[in-house]
């Protein structure tokens, strides 16, 4: 074999790839938002056929000969190819150390869990969804054995979502965000509490609102040429190519707030998809580094950006002028006090910004102890709920709002909780940084973010996958990650909100 | 070979291609209906893919074995699927009889074509797009004769789209319909015109409009479980398996009754799709007979029932609740005589019940003459506006309105239009046959449908692809085929309406 017939062969077949991963995504893109409900039985047949031919492509023999070469021929290979073999590589080596039996089994455990873990959840029957919990959780810790023997399974299952992070360092991020928001929460809650009332009550048109979501990314500047905005059950948003990324949005016709941040989040992430470099196109480069670099940016648009006090004020006349008997009366800094209102809740994808992470904090305890067998899958809704009272101060009534919310674990997503709150303290970190060279809330003013976006394309957007995600964070910060600026950022701004001083 | 493993073969290639033919008719549909602009280009990719994925599948000498073993072993087989071999050699012949040089060229040329030729309606340009319509007819007359060297191209061209049809059906059908239709045309544009001003200088919202859509396709009882609705520039449905079927509108805020009847026309399509046999998914029979069958039973719904004077009465008060001020002192009668409104036109996607086979049968006339050389492709402009003068009496501005404005010859579809007449008329014969046995206008009146699609079920929709077209349709009617039950019914109503007696 030579480097150039290598070569060829790793292109082909990652073209196929994502074509096929294309193919896949718009399907359940369409299942998501447009698709009628019978459909779904025939869209499954088809999903698998394409699965099956993805996993043809991914494990065949010449592949695994070309990418084998190439890793041994790095002289031969520009930087940015010898980046894709490598992360080509991890990711086969994993696939590779499950047995074939295992590996399509646990396919259709999730296929199963998938439906189970809904109808538990409406029935809030945790009972019928433990087995298929524990089985999920058996088959992780075995793969995780199968690809690195030696290493802490837990490690290993963190690391496939977060290049690098383990236990331990998660442990000491948490810790960190525990001792600072735990009693900040608490003084928070023994102050009067942000007055929202005006929100309710009233009519918010979808129609109506879908314009506001056109106002909102056109600002956020998403370049809709290149983005779809479609309507789900769930927000979301998912790529297929830099020139198309499709972000969703739920509207809540009591309250325009829910959709609001639904679009700044999903236009966040849509950002830093349609900005990845040009000449990582088509490549196993292109698009967003890890699920934490995405949620720091996206989090990043819709909270240090989206519930700023310099945003609201920039874009309330829009809401009165959308919204004129709604929101008669009110004025743009009772707004800001009611999209930043803190209170413990029951539901992750619903807290604010103060209370977020100690849903996500919940979550990865019992992921770790799950793992480590410190935790059995019956005592589940009791661990949980006693976390619930210990950080967030409440009672969960029933598993519905419980340990059934999340479709994580039914659909295999073991580990991926804490990009979520890494996501938010990363976030806090280059806001820190970017202030440093760019008028944040000047730029916020004056109505054109592009001093803001241009900055993250500079230092996040443009590098796809180039580096692993914390080598990534750390180019940008110029300083290693630290989550104080995440829990200084929470202290001065609940602080002020809430008159603690 | 066994014929099991016959069997096998057949039936596991069949599956993988109506997956993919899923997977490309989901990336279309998005396409047309909600994907950002700019998204084409990486759609086309993922297309060609999976296309050249479906060419390999069909002409997999494997299957080519099997269809053949199978085809010389009937007496093992059961109906369904001695029919079902037959179609896929049918189509299987074709492909194979053309060089495979020649075919991927085609797909190319389409390619190309259907770029050009958007720039040049645009543009009102012929001459860019003529040496591409030259191309796409001598491609089309070259691979006829591969296939059928003792036949006239055109025939063979005909018989792709509706099995059977030839030249000299087709010009009695068209001689028939001419003889009639264009006198009766010339007494009705001497009658006074029917008043159709109070529908227009007014607003109907889009959002009213997709309220009246669900009303409508309710009424017709398409299931809406099993149907989605998009929005598109021009509407259109597609269809993946009998639970899953798209129909789309486009509504235009100046005029309720282009959606009106779009929705109603679409429904109809989707209402075939949806009542196929249960015995025929997921084999080569199910859907539709043939395009003119499809158009039908579409014109059926939209014109036999949509524009009867009993259907406006049945929905003129929901009208009249959805759009109060819009309506206010328009009676039923009025609105009977607006949606029925006759008048030569430009442009056939826009023309009424009346015209339009004329329409149709200029393009019929044109494609003939490309075929057998009578007519030169520079000629077409010329050609095109003569006739137009001849059949419809009106002059036509620019090609863009006239030899530019079908899309069906870049993309491809050479012999397809007869297809649209015939299915007008051919639902005109079965209206008549129903009625034998079914209270048809009692059934409108009353709001329930379901005696007519119930009708329509027994006798067309369950069938699928199990007869060739014209049998299907004699079997329906208990006699041949008559072109006079159409010129009937066209005289005898706009008789009426016009008051030509």
């Amino acid at each position: 074999m030579t480097t150039q017939e290598a070569k060829t062969i790793f292109r082909g077949h990652v073209a196929q790839m994502k074509a096929l991963r294309h193919a896949m995504g718009i399907l359940s893109y369409d299942g998501a938002t447009t698709a009628p409900v019978e459909s779904a039985e025939g869209r499954g047949r088809t999903l698998a056929y394409l699965s099956g031919c993805s996993y043809e492509i991914q494990t065949d023999p010449a592949l695994e000969e070309a990418a084998r070469y190439l890793s041994q021929h790095p002289e031969e290979l520009s930087e940015l190819e010898r980046r894709e073999i490598q992360l080509f590589r991890r990711g086969s080596e994993y696939t590779a150390s499950i047995p074939r039996d295992e590996f399509v089994g646990y396919t259709t455990l999730l296929n199963k869990a998938d439906a189970v873990w809904h109808k538990a959840k409406l029935d809030s029957d945790f009972a019928s969804f433990a087995p298929l919990i524990r089985e999920i959780f058996d088959a992780n810790v075995r793969f995780a054995k199968y690809y690195k023997p030696d290493q802490a399974p837990y490690d290993t299952q963190l690391s496939r979502y977060e290049q690098g992070l383990t236990m331990a360092r998660t442990d000491a991020f948490f810790g960190a965000l525990k001792e600072r928001i735990v009693p900040l929460l608490k003084r928070v809650m023994a102050r009067p509490q942000v007055d929202d009332s005006f929100l309710w009550g009233k009519v918010y048109p979808t129609e109506v609102q879908r314009k506001f979501t056109d106002y909102l990314l056109e600002l956020i500047t998403v370049d809709r040429r290149r983005c779809g905005v479609g309507e789900t059950e769930h927000p979301f948003t998912t790529f297929f190519n830099k020139k198309d990324v499709r972000v969703t949005t739920h509207y809540h016709e009591e309250n325009p707030v829910y959709s609001m941040y639904s679009v700044i989040h999903e236009g966040g992430h849509a950002l830093y998809e349609l900005h990845s470099g040009d000449e990582l196109e088509g490549t196993l480069l292109s698009g967003g580094a890890s699920m934490s670099i995405h949620e720091s940016q996206s989090r990043f648009m819709e909270n240090y950006i989206g519930r700023s006090r310099a945003f609201i004020e920039l874009i309330f006349p829009k809401m009165q002028e959308l919204f004129p008997e709604q929101l008669a009366g009110v004025t743009a800094e009772q707004m800001y006090l009611a999209v930043n209102k803190a209170q413990p809740s029951l539901i992750r994808t619903e807290a604010d910004e103060l209370t977020y992470a100690l849903h996500v904090l919940v979550r990865y305890e019992i992921e770790k102890g799950l793992f480590d067998g410190s935790i059995a899958v019956e005592e589940l809704p009791g661990v949980w709920n006693a976390k619930y009272r210990e950080y967030l101060g409440i009672d969960v009534p029933d598993d519905r709002r419980g340990v059934l919310q999340d479709s994580h674990w039914s659909n295999g997503n073991v580990g991926y909780f804490p990009s979520y709150a890494l996501g938010s303290a990363y976030g806090a970190q280059l806001l820190a940084k970017m202030k440093q060279s760019v008028d944040v809330e000047g730029a916020i003013r004056s109505g054109d973010l592009r001093p803001i976006t241009g900055w993250l394309e500079e230092h996040i957007w443009k590098y796809g996958k180039r580096y692993d995600p914390l080598e990534l964070l750390e180019k940008a910060l110029g300083e290693p990650f630290d989550p104080r600026y995440f829990t200084d950022y929470l202290e001065e701004k609940f602080t002020k909100i809430y008159g603690l001083d």
